[in-house]
């Protein structure tokens, strides 16, 4: 690994967080590449290899009508978001003529502020990500969000 | 962006953190220059274009004035606190003859904790900064602290 | 410092957090040299130069038996835990023919989840290590946790 590589990597990964917290929701599918998937899992059907999910988008459109359904039609209560990422820990890289692909984790909490409440911890967990080259710089073939926080507090409305 | 810089960048952030999580006030200015301004502002008034902050600096004398204030005058329960930062998101650099300035954001969240109380998540927003090289090293011309944490828990005492 | 040895210490503490919030407990000790030390400090205690600590082991082999305690001995109510560490902020690098060592600190968040519970803020506070390069790589020679959340939610038993 490189340090531009590096830097790439942490950057997608900042970009995608200060995105998610500044309630840029139209700009979220744009971190995927057209067959991206993007899937939200409780640990506890991961670590058990059970498929459920709580949220599996399986394409850049479905992402694109789940921000539609986000600004548009989910009744919700608003809050805002932040996202504090560790350092991503790449566990492969392969790089060929064809193709870059990284392989990378990171540990994540979501603190959520109401408006005029206090701020609390809402979603903690690691992201398993799957990230690709493309024409556009480093984008996401599929970003798995583990979340330990399997009680949920209302309902998860925004991307994490 | 080559490393050493990110690495410098990277330093600052974490020696501030340091410095405010170790109650070494009187350090704090030292990561500003002269005319530096440090701001603090909820998330609301950032959003919505309106200037009025919860504390507004405008140099680093009226931040020796606060480290003054904060060990001696302020009446307060005092608390532990403890920075976690996200990686530095850098979103410009100017690099001349005379001046190599750097914008940068991160998020951030200050966990506090009272003596005999629990650690709890106490103010979460993103810095959003702009840092310039002097002779001693890479310092802040301006720090803008925007939190998400409108709803203060008694006072913001200790800077973020 | 190179971008290799950030690189590989920044993995170091990447490994370490996951290990420790995956349930790998037996792979904890490896992350130390077998004369390693980890210790449990309260800030208190740290601060005013007091050697108590909530824990203090001595050895590899001493990881060891606690791996073995947690695993089979300790009656406790299992719980997720999930490591946000912040950017390494080494305070010194030693490099001669015969050894490498770096002294590093790290704030970092332990955030808790029980089976059907909220996730919660359980353990905060920094590290403070030293580090040494050994033919399978940087270990521990000694970790130091320095907690501000001295009272403490039940007991710790797993590796902060």
């Amino acid at each position: 690994m490189d340090f531009n590589t590096y830097f790439e990597l942490v950057n997608l990964y900042n970009d995608y967080a200060m995105a998610c917290d500044s309630d840029r929701w139209e700009q979220w599918p744009e971190f995927f590449i057209e067959t991206g998937t993007y899937r939200l899992q409780p640990r506890e059907n991961y670590e058990q290899g059970f498929p459920l999910c709580l949220l599996a988008l399986e394409s850049k459109g479905m992402m694109e009508d789940r921000v539609y359904s986000v600004k548009e039609t989910l009744y919700h209560d608003p809050y805002y978001q932040r996202h504090i990422v560790g350092a991503p820990r790449i566990t492969s890289v392969e790089k060929t003529l064809d193709v870059e692909r990284i392989c990378s984790e990171a540990n994540y909490a979501v603190l959520r502020t109401k408006l005029d409440g206090e701020s609390t911890v809402y979603n903690v967990g690691f992201y398993r990500d799957v990230i690709v080259r493309t024409a556009a710089g480093l984008k996401f073939q599929s970003r798995l969000c583990v979340y330990d926080s399997e009680m949920i507090a209302n309902s998860i409305i925004y991307p994490i």
